[in-house]
Order: structure tokens, then C-alpha cells, then sequence
């Protein structure tokens, strides 16, 4: 947003988010001074007093429920708001798998003594106030509520307004464990109030807080790429491909198709297109077309694709140009018979989203190619789209996945929310 | 800038940069899959280029400097701005030395095997197209182009317009060598017209520009941190300060001190603010100011630091409190006597630009709690702010010091010109 655009913010708001702000800023200070065993000790009782806390925590979700149902919200969405006793138990134990990964905080990247003696070190330190603003589900918060305490980061969460009340619950349960474990509430923040406002200033407040990480579909990350002024990490628009080259192994290939388009379709690492080399589209389109039938997948094919899906009694749509840059996030993919391993990649660099690009191949020439002329997060081979995950990937946590370039590509976990300061120690070194 | 405000842009202005940010997006996929060795050669070339037009580029330079002549541009200016026969030289040289270093493309920062067999490595790739808005100095047209090849990135340049001659004189010899090197002439840009639309253009063109640095005045990067939609590394602005702690040595406190403030004056790593222990203060700033007298420094002092330079027969006017936030880049320093570290170190968190920030002391604790409390991009411990550098560091080149925290921060290099991405190769995993 620009100077103007700012001027034009609700003041109120804008002084509340930044009051806010101000107070993260000082907890985030304190944070960063801990030790591992404060945190994981902050984070484990943070844990307890969530399960102790259970029937809260089940009461104001059902009072998002009601409201949701009320609205005519969609069966699906009320499903992911929904938390019963034992996925409010499971958003518990997360923490406690937060509280048993390794501490970024301290790591040393690298190190050296100058000619002049200087002896530099690049360590790994908080961000300091990190601001997070995401959509419905209310594991989210407590998620990065847990990672921010461990990576000794402040954070302010603004989530969907379907989970206020849930997000209020679960924040000040957190909130009060802080301050019993002698740790300062305003670690985690909950932007309550101020409607756009609020999450526009929290974009805009440089200064006071360090990075935005948006979380949800692909407009609400489109607006704080655009409108913030706070460095941001894009993450999680995935547009992701498989090709299946003319050498591929023609069981591996259906079957790395089929789970990566299938196994889990409202996810951003789901195959959305399918490109075959035309020298094996007869070997192994009409099995992927029969399981993609038995799955209900719907194909957006080119005039080969469709005869196949007709032949094996999928459902067919005539492909568009919109198709080849759509994230479905549902059991549809486009799906194109290409020329060679040259088209195949031309396709993908016009279309990619620069989140995960696969390639189903026997050749090694191919593999090398794909992998050095492919510009995405993860680029893979022979293995299926879903692997791109910070708990696959043994992060053993994830914040999101970068689709960006700068800072962090591909699932980010701890680390990714440390930055690193030199440290340079001499003995009267001038220059 | 909002959509609505890119929309007012010049639509030929626009069409023309991201015509330009289309053929560097070309060059880059050409310059991501060359060797080392191809690279290097091309440097090479380049640099004997300049060598052998040197008195073109010199006659171009003259035409920049006698339009800044008759601009009435001020003297310093004109001289950052000139370029004799051995400046043109030295830049070709500058060339030679980026051949020198180390390819950061392909390293594999870190990789394992999970345990279902699949095999991930994290390997540095170009970021793609790195754009790059900068003031007058030519030298950033050529040492921007030649760490760009190297680190196998296009970049597009935009410069400042007083140097518009030489800077098109330099790219057109760096282009037409390029081509006769067999590569790319796209891989170096310079926008030459289109007013600020231009550089707005390139601010904006997401998805065509993966990444934009500023350097320059702090009103230049306060613009492109504001307007750009682009990722942009913030760079430069440096309110250093040095802390003279209680139990300082006072020869090395005061050569610090006085380097620090005026081995050079016009960069971000010269101290702009002293700060000094009320303890050592009668002992060691009597010195220090006799130094800054002798130099010429203007002290903007607390009514302690006032008396001791009068003392001393330094310049020393009362300071204000926008002199605690400014970054002089001249003869002057904010001055202050402080009761404690604790009093230092809230001083410096409030007022410190994220650059530099030195201690002078001989205690432990002092220097552990300065280390671990002061967040910036460097820490020092008796060792002079301008030391802050990528070529002191040893990394060989520099094309700015990051001030933010994303991605890099402090001196950046060849490495912090490339991003990551995951290879990950398996024989047929699914989930």
C-alpha cells in the first residue's frame, strides 16, 4: 500500500494494531534471550493447559459452528472449523512435537578469522515479531502460536473470522500458560477487531513487525503479496505437473499420476496437470484414464486425452487456456499429450506456480534435464507431487510452503523463521 | 503500489519494461545451465572489452559530466560521477576479480535420504532476473552485470539518469562482448527511458522480476520498499552507533571510536552516534574529542559531551532528538553519556537502522549481553564499524548490505544473488 493508502486506514485501528505490535516487539526481546529448555517447557504447559481446557475449547467452537451454519456456510468448511474433544487433543500434541525439535536459535551458519584476526560468526536469531494471517482452520494458531514460541519469535495472528471464537479460546488459554510459566502474554497475539483494517495495518506496520506469512487460497495471499509493506513469503499456490516421459515405467507412472492427483485433492501439493510424451500415451494413458474414472477424477483434456477418458469411461471436459494455469484443488486435472521432453518443460515454465514439478522417467538424460531446467520449489523425480511437505521433507513441523524465492523455497519449518546476525569480536582491529 | 495505482501507469512505459524483463527471463533460463568456465570466460571478455573502448566510455563520461556541470551539479557529486582512464580500468578489473570467485550455482547447501528411500538435496540456483535501481556511480552498472553473470542471473539495470551516458556506453560494450562470447545480449539490461514510470514498471512486474535491490539514498529505498510488489532487498542505511563500555581500554576505544567516525564519512558503515559510559567518560572522551577536533567533527552532544568537546576545542552544537535517528554520512556525531550498558542498549534498540553496532569493553558480561541483546545485521566487539563490508568480510564482492531481515542481512555476495530449490529423486514412491 502506499503512504496515501495508509493515510486512508481506520486511526483507531491502526493505533490499536500497532499498540499490539509495540507490545510483541517487547515480549519478542525477552523470547529471544531464552534458553531451549524455557521454551520447550513454555510449549509442553501451553500443551496441558490446552487438554485441561478441552470443553472451552469445544464450546466456542460450536459457537463458530452455529454462527457458520447460520450463514449458510458450506458442509466442507464447517468440517475443517470443526474441532470435537480429540482434535482439540491433537492441536495439543502438536505443541508437544514442537517442544521436541531441535532449537534453531544459536545454530552458527558459518564462521571464519580474518587475516586481521577478526573472528566473525553468522548466527541464527529470532525474526522478532512475525504476523500471520490465514484462513479458516484453528489448528493454524496454535500451530504458529507453538512455532513462534520456539523460534523466539513474537507473533500476531489474524485468522478467519468463521473461527473467532475458537481462535479467542485457544489464545487465551495460551496466553494465561505464558504467564504461568513467568513468560510475557503478548508473545502470542490475537488480532481480534478493526475488521480489514486490522490485518492492513498489521501488513503495513514496518518497523514493528519483521514478516507477514499469509496462509489460505490464492486471493487473500494475492492481496498481502500486493499490499503489504512488511516483507512477506508467499506460500501455497501449487499448480503442481507430472510428465510422464516416453521411458517411464509404465505401473510406476500410473501409479505416482493416480496418488498424486488423488491422494489428497484440496491440498496445494496435488497434481493439477498431467502431461505424457506421445510414445507412451497408448502404453499408459488408458490405465491412469481407468483409474481416474473409477475416482471420479474429472479430465481437462486435449483431443487425444478425451478419447482415452471416453475409451475407459472418465469424464471428459475440452481443455482451455485457463485450464493449464488453474489450481483445482478438486478431482479435476488438465491434461495434454505433448511432442517431446522439450515441449513437456516449455509447458511447465509458461504454467508452473513454482511450487512442485514431477517427472516420471527411465532416462537419465531426461531426469538431469528436467531437474536443471525446472524452476520450482521441489523438483522431483519418480516419486509423487504429495512428497512436498515439511513433515515428509522430516522438518517435523510446517508453517507453510514458500512458492517465493527470496529467504525460503519450498516447506519452511523452524529455521525458516530465524534470521542470522554476524558477530565480529577483535581486540582494537581498525581500519 | 495497489493495482490501481500500477494501472495508472504509462501503458507503453509498462509494455516496454516488461518487454525487456521478457528477454532477460529468456537470457536467464541460458545463463541458470552454464559452467563455471563459460561464465568466467565471458567476465573475462567483457572486462578486455571495456579495456579496449576504454576512451569511448571516458567520452561518454564527459558528456554525463557536462550535463551535471551546466545542472549545476554540487563538485562531490561530479567526482563520484567521473570516470579518468585508470577508474574505467579498475572497473574492468573488478570484472576480472568476480571470475575469480567461487561459482555459488550448484552447491547443495543440505540433502539427505528419508527414510522411504527418497533422495533430497536443497541445491543453489539463480534467482531468474534480479533487478537492480541505484544513484549515480557507474561502477554499480558494471560490478551489478558481472555478479549477475555470474551467479546466472539477468539483471535489469536502472540507473541514476546523471550518469545516463556512461551507463549506456558500458552496457552496450558488456552486451555486444556477451554476444560474442555466444551468449545471451539480453542478459544485461539497462532501461534507459521511460521516466520513473520505468522504474514503477520494474518494481511491479511480479512474476517477470524475481527480486529488486535498491542502493542509494535512504528517500530512494524508502520509494522501492513502499512501491514494490517485487520481492526487494532492502540495503544501506546505516545509523551506526559505538558503545564505550565502563571497563573500555581507552587507546582502543579511542581509535575505534575516531576510525569508526572518520576513515570515510559518505558510507553506511561510519559510526553516526557514540555513546559512552558515565564511569570512563571523564577518561576517555577528553581524547576522542581532541581527535574529532583535529578531524573536524562536528559533535551534536548531551550537555556532558558538549563540555568536553568545548574542552577540547571541538565543534559541538546541542542535540536534538532527530540527531539520535540520523544518518549524517558526513563530520558529524550524535553524542550521548550514558549511566549503564542497559541505558546503551535500549538507546541502540530504539534508534539503531538494523546496520552496525559496535562495544568497546574488556568485561565478558558486557560484551555477551551487547552480542545476544542488540539486533542487527552486525555485532561488533572491538573492532571498528567499518569493517562491515563484503569485501573485508572476504567474500570477495559486495552488491549491498542488507538492512533487513529476510533472506540476507549484512554484506551481500554471489550467494545471496541465488535462491534453492529441492531435488528430491525416488524409484516410485507414493503416498
Amino acid at each position: 500500500m502506499s503512504p496515501a493508502q495508509i493515510a486512508d486506514l481506520d486511526n483507531a485501528v491502526v493505533e490499536m494494531v500497532h499498540e499490539i505490535a509495540r507490545g510483541a516487539r517487547a515480549a519478542g526481546r525477552e523470547l529471544a534471550l531464552l534458553t531451549r529448555a524455557q521454551k520447550d517447557a513454555a510449549l509442553l504447559a501451553m500443551a496441558d493447559a490446552i487438554d485441561a481446557q478441552v470443553s472451552d475449547v469445544v464450546a466456542a467452537n460450536g459457537e463458530d459452528i452455529a454462527r457458520g451454519q447460520a450463514n449458510g456456510m458450506a458442509v466442507n468448511l464447517i468440517d475443517r472449523l470443526t474441532l470435537d474433544e480429540d482434535r482439540v487433543r491433537a492441536v495439543a500434541d502438536a505443541l508437544r512435537d514442537v517442544a521436541g525439535l531441535a532449537d534453531p536459535v544459536g545454530e552458527i551458519v558459518r564462521g571464519s578469522t580474518l587475516a586481521n584476526g577478526l573472528r566473525m560468526r553468522q548466527v541464527r536469531v529470532p525474526m522478532g515479531v512475525v504476523g500471520m494471517i490465514y484462513e479458516a482452520r484453528p489448528n493454524v494458531t496454535v500451530d504458529a502460536a507453538g512455532l513462534g514460541v520456539k523460534s523466539g519469535n513474537a507473533v500476531i495472528l489474524r485468522g478467519g473470522s468463521a473461527a473467532a471464537s475458537t481462535n479467542a479460546a485457544l489464545v487465551n488459554i495460551m496466553r494465561a500458560s505464558m504467564v504461568s510459566s513467568g513468560l510475557p502474554a503478548n508473545s502470542i497475539n490475537l488480532l481480534t477487531e478493526g475488521g480489514r483494517d486490522a490485518g492492513r495495518a498489521l501488513m503495513t506496520a514496518r518497523g514493528l513487525v519483521d514478516l507477514v506469512i499469509p496462509r489460505g487460497g490464492a486471493s487473500l495471499i494475492q492481496t498481502v503479496v500486493t499490499e503489504s509493506t512488511v516483507p512477506v513469503i508467499e506460500t501455497g499456490i501449487g499448480n503442481c505437473h507430472v510428465y510422464v516421459d516416453a521411458s517411464a515405467d509404465i505401473d510406476m507412472a500410473t501409479k505416482i499420476v493416480v496418488n498424486s492427483k488423488t491422494h489428497r485433492t484440496s491440498v496445494c501439493n496435488a497434481a493439477e496437470s498431467l502431461l505424457v510424451h506421445e510414445d507412451i500415451a497408448e502404453a499408459v494413458v488408458p490405465g491412469i484414464m481407468a483409474q481416474f474414472a473409477a475416482a471420479g477424477v474429472t479430465v481437462h483434456g486435449d483431443e487425444m486425452m478425451l478419447k482415452y477418458a471416453e475409451a475407459a469411461g472418465a469424464t471428459g471436459v475440452a481443455i482451455t487456456d485457463e485450464d493449464d494455469d488453474t489450481e483445482f484443488l478438486s478431482l479435476d486435472i488438465s491434461a495434454r499429450v505433448v511432442p517431446h521432453l522439450d515441449a513437456a518443460i516449455a509447458h511447465v515454465q509458461e504454467h508452473t506456480s513454482g511450487h512442485t514439478e514431477a517427472i516420471v522417467t527411465s532416462d537419465l538424460g531426461s531426469s538431469t534435464t528436467w531437474v536443471n531446467q525446472i524452476d520450482a520449489a521441489a523438483v522431483l523425480v519418480n516419486a509423487s507431487t504429495r512428497f512436498t511437505d515439511g513433515g515428509e521433507f522430516g522438518f517435523g513441523a510446517e508453517i507453510g510452503i514458500s512458492t517465493q524465492k527470496l529467504h525460503a523455497r519450498g516447506p519452511m519449518a523452524l529455521p525458516e523463521l530465524t534470521t542470522t546476525k554476524w558477530v565480529v569480536e577483535g581486540n582494537g582491529q581498525i581500519r
